[in-house]
């Protein structure tokens, strides 16, 4: 039961997924979360993306955050009870109060044959808020290195 | 028990609403769907708005669809625990095979004040499909009259 | 992405409704509300028309109420996952301490066809409660006045 | 790990509840079944009574039953967070195609004081159904009982 | 509407569950907690069970405990969709900080028929931790006496 | 909108989490999966890990399997809304009918910090199933090779 590095690269593994950087979340819709032909709710994705999109936005913003923007959201293919989905959430621009952050979402379809198929792809902006919920200034990106935060995680 | 229609205006009572059109949705979030500070997430309110878009879109296209886009969603306001909250849902555009939809979402903050305010703003992009969950036409208005449908809802 | 009154009456749109009164509460059941044959749970049922009829309790109530009894309920016809249904509540009755809602629900079956069946009928009392959850008067009629408040709603 | 049984009878230990009697249901309500103060709402009761009841209900109609009507249904007292509801149904009234249940819950709220609380009470009347939703016979009795089922249970 | 004890023995009725004891949960899974083919998530179970364990590690320990292991763990038969299950708990050990629990559980699967199956048999460990979720020792069993508890349930 | 490879290595970022190999599943646990202290309840951390341990089982299996054993499950540290878990399955044994997957649990606790703790760690045992829900034979390795999939994955 020891830890399980071991020599072997996830690239080689997942194939069809961005090569040397960990998902933000890793999930698989069940059946209550589609319809009774199997294909999941477009607002059980949404809903997903928006908590993937939170997570580096949050550790950028180093605190709350709230959604006030979805600048593009593209469904181009189905998803499906089953499939394994990894949202990638990225942070592409940082404002005043606010973090942009980009979510791409890949299904793997079937599990042996590994066909991994690019699903959603979505921009969505944050703003940090306080304790008044009112917007507050994102902090410079040095005053967070001392955690060995990355700006784009 | 008889029906209760009376002689009275929902226009006077729900100050703030669109008068003379009906919610295509109206739902009260409970804590379940918020955070350990009662802000309702993000996430849920998408999911929402991507049913009550659909409503419209499924009528119009006289059959099932799938969401692909959201062209903008914009949260101007939090929604709390315990808000009664109205979505409009209305057809802006009709394409060979695709419906576009705004949908508003109004929330009624404080039951006896009546203060009302418009939250949300989304215009999303639906799919006619098919059996085979390949797009399909949009059928002609006129196809859809013989039931009295109406092409905005 | 104005404002979308123009000049309908729901009432011509929403063949089988009460004409001219807001739906206190309009949801769509998903296959998790329901048996593997479509049919919505009566459980399901039962707890949204307790949520739509708490609505106008509290408003009437100015605050906080709980639900002492079910008077009546009547499943006149089944709902299936996929209808829209419509919660119309209305207080019927004031006490000293107590609200009685009357609650009607409509199902729009077929969203083509527009087939509109009253599905469930009920009247539930509620009562109103302080910080301590002992029961607390109900505040008179006038003193709501204030806030453009209406006893039905 | 042997089974359990010994010398014990139930009635000892459950003060409170009917002896000699099982339970049809036994639950205990999590925070995201209650509001932000820990009380249960109502209509999730309503909901697991609905379900305890259609056990005896679907046993005597042997096949398939809906909710048709609650008759009566009683709050007597607050539920909380963290107490264990048990839910005794019981067959009160046979009719031709219907069945009438008698429904009783009672919490235990302080698990180590074991103090418990009769707090809902109510009657449900359900209808036999068959492939085709329409009401069918009740079987008699004696077509059961090769079974060993019970009439009450 | 008076209590219903009269004189009939569960045992009798109850043909295949462990005589003479009360269940500590009963519960019945529903669509939402299977696959599509109707079989309940084991996880689902999982968490039943550990729900049930914790009710008389709780009693037992006067107090909050947390689990800290599953010692086994074991899976006989398959869950349905529309099984009822009784979840039978038991402490069987008691340490300085932790409460060991076993817990079986049985469904009646064809509810007529009333046939019963022992599908589940687990061991877990609790413990007992105090407001600064740090170990506390469990109390003597004397102390919780006047109570009326016992320690095995 | 391109992918997002660049030259960094998850290594370097996710400080504290087992380097080169990607986790099965990745999620952030909300506050209705926990009590009102906010600790995450025991029994959805189990049914994620049984969510998790399955995924490589039924790659490896080549089909659908369903859960027999938990051979040993540790609870090593507490879980609290917010935290993200990251859950890595692997593959320990291979049996005639029956997979075993030993699934260690990482909660990334303070965001900011990327304070990272082992907070589980379980070993379960999952059973090939055909049609009729009987054991099947696991497919030899060499079988699956062709779709290049990975034993351990």
């Amino acid at each position: 039961m020891t830890p399980t590095p071991k020599n072997k690269t996830p690239t080689a593994i997942y194939q069809g997924l961005p090569p040397g950087i960990m998902p933000t979340l890793r999930v698989m819709p069940i059946p209550s979360d589609a319809n009774i032909h199997g294909d999941v709710f477009g607002g059980w994705i949404m809903a997903q993306v928006d908590i993937a999109g939170a997570i580096p936005a949050t550790r950028r913003a180093n605190g709350r955050v709230a959604t006030i923007a979805v600048n593009s959201f593209l469904f181009k293919h189905p998803v499906f009870v089953g499939d394994l989905l990894s949202f990638y959430a990225e942070v592409v621009k940082v404002g005043i109060t606010s973090v942009t952050v980009n979510v791409e979402v890949y299904a793997e379809r079937n599990r042996l044959e590994a066909e991994t198929v690019k699903v959603t792809e979505a921009t969505l902006t944050y703003v940090a808020t306080g304790e008044d919920r009112k917007p507050r200034p994102i902090p410079p990106l040095e005053s967070l290195t001392k955690a060995g935060a990355d700006a784009d995680i």
